[in-house]
């Protein structure tokens, strides 16, 4: 293994610090947890929150502030918080609202959730939440019943946080999210598996000539191994699975098109260039996402995803949001 | 070689029109070039260009929009655009305010800029320039005379951007690029060589426990090879070094911790955490950036710049940007 870090077992403490001392200003740790949270609750809001393992990058590094998360609660690398950790965000960013919660369906996290929403609930906050599905791949895998969660995560935390800082009520945030779930498909590629620093081995085996379609984003294997092929054809499989999903197909849709990790954007935006001209007759794209936005530690590989958005999805999407990423 | 590419002869051409295509209400390709420019100009306004080779990823591709980069040149990987492509952009994106550029020192972008500067001069448009010369490993290197010109880069972008937002004189844009030369350093190191796909071949050659100090960002080898540290080690060679070229160290500083491409943000942060808590008592860090902002294709690794900030280089640095990269 030949990873930038100090200790395997500090490596999530040392991030979410990392991460706040990156915004010192904006974001704090809550007392004795992995909970990262903005300094400033907004009285009267919703509070989002994003729970699950460690190693998705920018999942929860560039989604909080103003407009995207408020509290993303940080466990082990690919390894659900405990519902302790769950419950202590909870409480600390609960202003009176309710909280409401994105997860990414994987069992241990949809398991811990539930406990900690008992509990939070038990103390009388209102607590709901939507478990994201959006992986076209596979029906149940290695670590979870029925479809993955992936990269169409980031757009719920993008247009129910939007919907938040409108003061939107944590009714209408459900009710959005649960047309947002009927609306997001991706599916995932790998040229190179990911090495979780934990173990510190590869999370599968690839030949030099090998790809392996339909990845997870926490090492899962997929569902076919085969010779690699040129980008094109391998972006038109994802993308035609992935359109095979929509049965109704007119209106606008945003495309994104994420990369795993260690994928250079070069490669990415040689899938978009592609992807843009065969989508032309067959779909209406309004907004188009190209970047490492939802990783799996160091995987290299791409998943495309789509949202058949509304009007008032494609409004929450092109408003105003303030995340880490970008140099202001 | 294992990458996401359809044919190495046309990597560049699909890049920028997969830039172009994922904003095409805001850019657009000039005619006849590589030269990716914003779709309108605005009127009496400097206009700001970067050239360089491609395999640098954000620095292409995320820099751009409102208040950072209007235009840049894209050469072939790692290989400066010809003249006649400069003067392409430079004449286009000429409004009669005059074009400043950009330009990193590596001796074949500096030597072709010089020429395109001639020739537009000969048709009376005003044009300008600052060699960024940040890297502070070596004097001299595998392709450029003095030091090379690194990721603090995106610090002149983003400063200068906004100064030309602000409308701006030539004058005054060069008079703040020549302040900025000498107030921002970096240096950096990887764990991995990156791959060019013209050639194929990593740009050297390291053994699994090895790591190489003071990489360029063009495949040029470092300074040293040796086995590889905990991940405090390595920041503080770094930025032990790039401290020691401050005679001053009163006032404000910017850090940047910067991905060379396939390093997680996870690591990144890990390295942020040690130099936030180790500049503690040497300087006033009052503005942070983790990620990949200006990569090396493939290549693992980080590398730390420094920014001596005054009150303007901060104001504009926190200045309203549009950029591609987030989610809205």
């Amino acid at each position: 293994m030949k990873k930038i870090i100090n200790n395997p077992d500090t490596i999530v403490d040392e991030m979410i610090h990392g991460i706040v001392k990156a915004s010192p200003d904006k974001l704090q740790i809550l007392e004795d947890s992995t909970v990262v949270a903005r300094k400033n609750f907004t009285e009267d809001k919703v509070c989002l929150l994003r729970r699950g393992g460690s190693g998705h990058g920018q999942d929860h590094a560039g989604d909080r502030g103003e407009g995207m998360l408020d509290c993303a609660v940080c466990g082990e690398v690919f390894t659900s918080p405990t519902p302790d950790q769950v419950l202590k965000a909870i409480e600390a960013s609960n202003t009176g609202s309710g909280v409401f919660m994105v997860v990414k369906n994987y069992t241990g996290d949809v398991m811990n959730f539930e406990m900690a929403k008992d509990m939070a609930e038990m103390n009388d906050i209102k607590v709901d939440y939507i478990v994201v599905n959006d992986d076209v791949a596979v029906e149940d895998s290695l670590y979870t019943a029925g479809r993955r969660g992936v990269a169409g995560t980031v757009f719920f935390h993008k247009i129910l946080g939007a919907m938040a800082e409108e003061n939107k009520t944590l009714e209408e945030i459900k009710e959005k999210a649960e047309h947002l779930k009927k609306n997001v498909r991706s599916m995932g590629m790998a040229t190179k598996p990911c090495v979780n620093p934990t173990s510190g081995e590869p999370s599968f085996e690839l030949e030099d000539d090998e790809m392996e379609i339909g990845i997870g984003i926490h090492g899962e294997p997929g569902i076919r191994r085969e010779a690699l092929k040129p980008a094109n054809e391998i972006a038109k499989e994802l993308i035609d699975t992935v359109l095979e999903e929509y049965e109704e197909k007119q209106g606008n849709f945003a495309l994104m098109v994420n990369g795993m990790g260690q994928t250079p954007e070069m490669e990415l935006f040689i899938v978009n260039n592609y992807l843009q001209d065969y989508l032309k007759d067959k779909i209406n794209i309004t907004k188009t996402y190209v970047g490492n936005y939802m990783t799996s530690i160091d995987m290299a590989g791409f998943s495309v995803t789509l949202l058949r958005m509304d009007d008032t999805d494609k409004k929450y999407l092109e408003a105003k949001a303030e995340t880490l990423k970008v140099v202001r």
